[in-house]
């Protein structure tokens, strides 16, 4: 059995993450049961929700367990099998967690699923083809309810979800507009992504400022915005929506570390009546296979460009996951295990 | 023709709304032409959303014309008919506005209904079987998605909008709860209206404390919130919300004067993926006549036992409103004008 390399959350952060909060464990994989599976893992996903679960206080998801591997998904290939649903060379993605290997019961459905990697990278399935794709598809699809011509925003314009947001929304015949974080994330996200534009938030250092730029950005106000962000960038966008407009709100993670931001000008929900909703995507399954076919195909046509930050080793995940909460990475960030 | 005292908006309120933002003006009524009919007021209707049109900034309304009578609900008889529409005698409600008379042209449809007076008093149809009553079944109704057994909590409950969801959560068989301000709306929001429980709000001087009272009176949490006041107490019932509740956003009356108030945790909605509205009942004229038929057999059968708070003459309009503006009123605010 192989050696396993593992990263545990060893305490909880009191303010802003740390890599004090993570710990590097070496266990041995243990002998396969009768339906198990042994992974080895190639790309660990990092994601933003991870922080929330690093809290013990009142979220969506459960709390990560003290001294346990911290949760993530996985996309990897089937090294040994005890189940007669995986053979041995298959590629599959699960929620594997932070670590090199898994050993995964087949029994039970939902647990990992296999892949094909014709058309589509293997890492693809942990972005565009994964969980962020879909979290785009349902935050468009479903909540921001997009027609022809309007104008759909995304804050984190250039990472996996506001990727996959953007071509989505292009698809639809929208104006597509992001907001992201320095010169070169814009640039992509315009000549690569897609993107009719893409706004700088670096560039301002107030809401009001911001908001100026996106009326420019956004000639007919904004009908349809997908919150990643919170904090000013939501200040900023909510004077620019239009009457009746949708908000879905994925991720606040300017808010992540300490104090909860507030939201100046709640009235605004009132005097241009939107509809202001928050979703995690793992409660809407039953999107997932139309979600994931429609993905695939931009994906395996070369409209959807996704761009990924990977880094590379188990040990490198602590750094490579606060970097993120930081806004370093560019594109999905991964760890890349083999 | 009679003499027609109006109240006029004379100029606009820079912070908070007061008396010499109004002008009492003393007009004559015009003589009838083809199709016009001249209604004497009975009593006319004072609601939050008149300050908003004091304003000139960007609101869902138009702002009042600076010079022109106040626009305002109004329910009146006809004297004089020039239209084969209406009868000499005819009960009626409309948008007569701040004055004591008014001329409507019956040839344009909406302007003005005829109401039937033998179960339903004639005031009623500014409150409970009115625009009022209509926003309460909207929010309810269409927003809340109220289900049996589940928790509806209403802010101003002793009010115009909040008596009618209280009775329209019960007949759902709802727990319906309130928040008012002062122990006797309190009281009479439980002994009359029927809501199993009133919080005080001004018994706390914080959202903690207003949320924790929350909590004992809803000990299953809450489901479905109608918005009439924002600030504080938006604050102190977002943490109470369970997940997948809908809050419909009616009114943040706390806010109307000056600055926006802060909404402290926008993040609540993502974390208990809430349902957040803003409307307003004049775009969902749709819902009208079946929510008019509920609330008038409710009232008509006594289980709608809305209260009023009575101005006497036109002269005391704007004293009266400002009063409301500040929860002097207790149940729907009226102006009497005969």
């Amino acid at each position: 059995m192989p050696q396993n390399k593992q990263i545990h959350l060893d305490n909880r952060p009191t303010t802003e993450a740390a890599a004090s909060n993570f710990k590097l464990v070496v266990a041995q994989t243990p002998p396969l049961s009768a339906g198990q599976v042994l992974v080895r893992h190639h790309y660990l996903s990092l994601d933003p929700y991870m922080r929330g679960r690093m809290n013990d206080g009142k979220s969506y998801a459960m709390p990560q367990a003290l001294g346990q591997t911290m949760g993530g998904g996985t996309v990897g290939e089937v090294l040994e099998s005890q189940s007669d649903k995986f053979a041995v060379g298959d590629k599959v993605v699960g929620m594997g967690g932070w670590q090199e290997y898994s050993v995964v019961d087949a029994s039970q459905t939902g647990m990992m699923r296999k892949v094909d990697t014709t058309h589509v990278p293997l890492s693809a399935y942990l972005g565009a083809v994964g969980m962020p794709g879909v979290t785009a598809w349902y935050g468009l699809v479903k909540l921001c309810n997009p027609k022809a011509g309007e104008t759909m925003v995304v804050s984190a314009a250039s990472g996996a979800v506001g990727s996959a947001f953007g071509a989505l929304a292009k698809a639809r015949g929208c104006r597509a507009v992001g907001i992201a974080g320095g010169p070169d994330k814009c640039k992509y996200a315009v000549d690569e992504l897609g993107f009719d534009a893409c706004i700088d938030y670096k560039l301002h250092d107030n809401a009001v400022s911001l908001s100026k730029a996106l009326k420019q950005a956004c000639p007919n106000g904004i009908d349809g915005y997908f919150e990643n962000v919170g904090g000013m960038v939501l200040d900023a966008v909510l004077p620019r929506m239009n009457a009746f407009g949708r908000i879905a709100v994925c991720g606040m993670i300017a808010g992540y570390d300490g104090a909860p931001l507030p939201l100046a000008n709640p009235s605004l929900i009132l005097i241009q009546r939107l509809k202001v909703e928050g979703f995690i995507v793992s409660e809407h399954m039953e999107v997932w296979p139309q979600a994931l076919t429609e993905l695939g195909t931009l994906v395996a046509t070369g409209k959807l460009k996704a761009r990924e930050s990977v880094a590379q080793g188990i040990e490198a995940a602590p750094e490579a996951f606060l970097g993120l909460l930081k806004g370093k990475n560019f594109g999905k960030q991964l760890v890349k295990l083999v």
